[in-house]
């Protein structure tokens, strides 16, 4: 046994003969010394974040945004390898030996992740968070790097990615108003994309970080660079993030999966057997299946069902695949119901089926704020540290972030297909009233 | 007819009621004002580039470099727009007729690449050009558009991006030393894979560009900017596109390929049917088999191949979804033939079928050069406009670019599977000498 | 005469024969086509604004800041340039007539900027925009320039300037809310300090600006990236603009200017004759007087002067020129006039001159808001076109510039030499006591 | 004594409460944690840096490069400092020992350097690096600091600056042909100038640096680098340093300084007397003389000259203050010995003064080479270390710089003032022969 412990601990301390580094845009290398973190780069459940972009389907928007949740997985790796061996090293409030577990954190946080996340989930239900702790315990190459260092080590990563863990200052390197994960995705959107927001000081935000009773707090001389932290987030989100078209793009992945479940309950007999759905659609979904799925697959199913029977399925999924969004009108459902039901109805008359075709969407359905504080949240928000030692909540001290905390306006928008507007087979005179309801 | 002819001028004159513009992270933006442009990109052969990565492999070493060729063609037309719109316009030596020609090539260029061109030519003797052409002339959206400027539109695009137009100056805008497709890719390339070369002062470059006596001449006053561009390439070349990992993952491919493609000729019976490769199986290719085909799909079936009874199929399959990538070797089977021979004997001993397992490659083969003069050059050179007004080409002015004209070293590399070196499984004779050949 | 009006008018169009290009970090490249801009920018009173620094004394905070106000007044001129030749012509509401005219206005707006002119005209009341006026219209290069163009153009340049020009649209390029002088100067001074603020998507500003009812307005699709300049603005004044230890050095500057002048109330001999500031001395100030000053002069003077008998002066410019700098206080002598006052107080009693040596100095004084609305200011607020055709002023669209819109707090500090509160040379119970007032 | 020691050795070792920082816009940030580096920036002589440019005129041609040798000279300590403390620490060839001494000569390495140096040493024969030594081991502040650390420190110092001290690994970090020295400054006069030249991959380089053998050794696996290390220098040089608008500029400064020289030696009485130059014109220079002088003084002074009644200094000066260059032309003197002589007697009888009106100017003067080996070079070539541990010069491994090493071509040009083409004062006869000489 003794043998035994001292092999385990061995390997969390092991480092490469030579460091090794990858060639990042967003930082220039990303240094890797441990055994352990190169191990499970090299998992087959790390590369497949490879298939999985970082931001579903705005690359439909902005052309540059094709890369990976591998890419943005290694970066909040390197930003908390920074914080903890540049900035935390040595402070009396960190304990070293809690090194490899966050730097394990935070590399694996997004293993969970399927294809395009969001629809996916909304339509079977999934959950990614549920799905990360299943591939760190289950049988997987993962779970087995991780099991060489202890036998409860894949656990307690699986703890601090669930923000579980007790020490609250480990979670909040990776989840919290100002995080390693904010920090990096913030940054290599913005450059991939190619908009000129999304940057600010992260060299100075990661010298004014302290380790401070439990926490992760912000010298208050940081403020500034804070403050432009929480703008960048600010203007991703509106400019990018919640950009209209991305989201039409999300409507049809959207009901192309809720009307490939829907056929699969009415027993509709698909050319291509939709095999790595199956589980999904029963709802019987084991880690073999989830990771079975990624967007190559994806959008090879869709590929295949553009030539399916179903004139919805085919539709949708061509639409898809050639790009030729749904349109958007500015109408809010929830402010005048009766429009949006005339609009469901005018479809029907017009032989279109609004459960697919009509789609209210809203952005505080969205998965993203850019700052909120209290009970509602879920993430720690940020704390300065004031000059006399004092500890305050950001948005009590700075103007900026005060203005804008959890203020955000939910968008809603009504998507249909703008064909049908000048769809000279159907009838003029419900046309004409589809223009005027449609503004 | 008259009226006909009229809507067809017009169309080609059509310009959008607002300039439209893409976000792009090389060129900041790619300002479109043409309807017919505006058109082609909506199309889904030209939407199918989103499916095909700019750089094939690489991004398994450059893990940023996961671009498309979608990226890279809007790219390549906004530098001609610029050349034409800010540059060239008004010079007497320039037809502004043939402007929105060049826009078009330069747009289309690439469109008939298929999934990691350069393995699946070399497997299935396919040729990019050549279906390029086939897309342009045959029955897709991207002729529907052309024919809408002129009947014989679509094959003079054909003529430009095959270098057959007989104005040199419009298809050396595409196809020269220093032409807008090498501009655009070395900067994406270096801005995606994150390497500092790759930069150049394009600004400079295309402000001396001048059309004179039917060529692209620089004004010898931009000749060191025009260096830097060169030496942008070489270091691209050897730092990323040369780079013995990507072409690693290049020899899998290849392997891939060949196997399934052997495999088909046997009669083996596929657990999923290779639909999408029989027409390539069989060397019986439409334009529609040819363009159902992208990386996605390609991904799709490796995955599923892994699963193929066939060991050989399923491991390389494997090996590729999961970056389990061959290591190499410095042999160089032309200078020592017995050594490699030897090798492959060794492999077969040990059971290990040295035709997928071993695999002699040379950058020589690959398709690119940095800068060659002479016959063996299928591009026109450099050629420098003097204060004097006489045009010399660029190696006999710049010390630096004849040093490396032409003379880039072929490297040749042996691939294999490394973990055959440590596999106990192995007879211990046999894995001595192998270690020994293999150095 | 009308042989000359023709010629006058040919100048106004004249172009160069090739244009010209100045290399700029910020724009990449200056453009100049017009000769009458190459004539300005050869003269010696442009020529002087070498020997004058954009940002002052705050180069003895952040070392790189040693650009020069020719650098700003070129990449104002670039950005007018751009405005008027790429997005404002050929549009209905810009009358190209006076296209000349704002770019000589913007190259010259900062012409009659002295040496340190917030200092300097604090202590003489002397007026920089007074000054433009005169070295236009008065015996200079600058109005030879202009008068070619015609009589009355000098002083059309200065009404422009002045903004008292009629035509308010052409006045707002470069004095509103969101106008050229402000686009270069937060580029430019974010790009030779160093800082990450300042970074805004000129490109999208420009693209989306329109000369609208005499006015330039922004159309609301561009409203995040209006906000995002708005807070550079913000963050550049907080950490760069405002910087107490910048601050510092003008209160040595300050003391310096006035120390010299009361000698020479007093009729002190100087061992070096201030013959330069005689005329500021006596405040008869002619345009020979105010053009022979800059920096270089300057720090000359402060040179010789660290060697006068007179003590204080001779320590206040051994201070400036050898960057030892006055130590700061929070304390607010509005809020605490008796702390204050007691400390002055101290001083006398220390001997040391409270005049001199303890300075208060508050935000508000300085030159720069970052955005306020409202009768106080005299710029032009920025306007929204409204999808809908309406126009609406910014704060009132965006929350964030509401939030800031003309809150910033004055900060206030005073101003003394660290030494004192450990030189042992003075009573201890005098310097416990001000230990204690200083905080 | 023993006591003294211990004071000693604890400055030494000294470090800041708190690591400061500098905001440097080519590095991030300059990090100081060591007490007698602070100090040392502290300093009157250190500061006096700031009011002595870089690169001399070249402001005049690139507006941009406006930065002091204050700003480069924290560059080259920052890399050093990284070299020391992030790449050799802990390797078994570098002794820490040697850490405190190469941060100082880094950081000091250019205190020796007068205003516009080459033009004054080549008038008075002064030599910077002489004067570095002086500053170090004379009665200045710099002085005073680091003979804190021990009395022969200020000597070691200065060894390591003049390449004398005997471990060549130290001088080697900032005198040999891949130093400190030269990395900063090529990333920062481009970065100044904006051009696009300058830039490598200095994180790289670092990285593949390694103390072997008494040298710096770059791994081989970095050679490319390097390569583009020396492509930037030779840009650099071509591009910026050798830019014939500056050396104009030279000229003029050139012949100002020789002129007041002569004139002094001719008893002329200035109407300002030129008391900061005597000790020059006498050559008996003390270090007070040479550390008064800098760039603002030398500029006030030609103001002041400006107004002299000797009609060539007073025209030299305001040319130079108001730029008015001389223009250039492409003579060789050396090979075309008698135009050049018939162009000194043209230029006598039209009764201007050759001797500060033609100025013959040869590239192979000015203090600048961009790779040489072998015995003319003072510098160490740069060492490659191999795969197999070998040890070779660059220029043997690689194409490119075998290339370049040593080949630069001089650059002979000839200025004079162009005025005198177009002065209709002077004898058409003589005019049109100066046309023709002049080609």
């Amino acid at each position: 046994m003794g043998v035994r412990c001292g092999r385990v601990e061995h390997y969390a301390n092991a480092k490469l003969v030579e460091e090794k580094v990858f060639k990042d845009p967003v930082h220039r290398y990303i240094h890797v010394r441990d055994q352990v973190i190169w191990d499970l780069i090299a998992t087959k459940e790390f590369q497949r974040l490879r298939r999985i972009r970082q931001l579903g389907t705005t690359y439909l928007v902005f052309h540059g945004a094709e890369h990976s949740r591998f890419n943005h997985s290694l970066g909040v790796y390197e930003i908390v390898r920074r914080i903890t061996d540049d900035v935390f090293r040595g402070r009396s409030e960190w304990d070293e030996q809690e090194r490899l577990l966050i730097l394990c954190a935070a590399l694996l946080h997004d293993l969970g992740h399927g294809p395009f996340s969001h629809a996916f989930e909304t339509v079977f239900h999934t959950d990614h968070e549920y799905f990360t702790r299943q591939i760190l315990l289950g049988n997987t190459e993962v779970n087995g790097v991780l099991r060489k260092v202890s036998e409860d080590f894949p656990d307690i990563v699986a703890q601090v990615i669930e923000k579980k863990y007790p020490n609250e200052l480990v979670v909040s390197l990776i989840s919290s108003q100002i995080d390693a994960d904010r920090m990096d995705y913030l940054q290599r959107d913005a450059y991939y994309t190619g908009v000129s927001y999304g940057h600010f000081d992260m060299e100075r935000i990661l010298r004014v970080m302290r380790p401070r009773e439990g926490k992760v707090i912000i010298k208050s001389s940081g403020m500034h660079a804070v403050e432009d932290y929480i703008m960048s987030r600010y203007q991703m989100y509106l400019q990018v993030y919640f950009h209209p078209v991305s989201r039409s793009a999300e409507v049809l992945l959207n009901n192309i999966l809720k009307r490939a479940k829907q056929l699969n309950e009415e027993d509709y007999q698909f050319a291509l057997e939709p095999t790595h759905f199956k589980a999904f659609f029963e709802n019987s979904i084991t880690i073999e299946d989830y990771l079975a799925l990624d967007e190559y697959i994806l959008l090879t199913y869709f590929q295949f069902w553009m030539k399916e029977k179903d004139p919805i399925l085919s539709d949708l999924c061509s639409r898809f695949v050639n790009r030729k969004l749904f349109q958007y009108s500015n109408l809010n459902p929830e402010e005048e119901p009766e429009r949006f039901n005339r609009l469901k109805d005018l479809f029907a008359q017009m032989g279109i089926d609004p459960e697919y075709y009509l789609y209210h969407d809203c952005t505080t359905d969205l998965p993203y704020d850019f700052y909120r504080t209290g009970k509602e949240s879920t993430r720690l928000p940020i704390f300065l540290l004031m000059p006399n030692g004092e500890i305050r909540e950001l948005s009590q001290e700075s103007l900026i972030v005060d203005a804008i905390a959890g203020r955000i306006k939910s968008d809603h928008k009504v998507y249909f297909p703008k064909e049908i507007l000048h769809d000279e087979s159907i009838d003029a005179n419900l046309r004409n009233e589809l223009h005027k309801l449609i503004g």
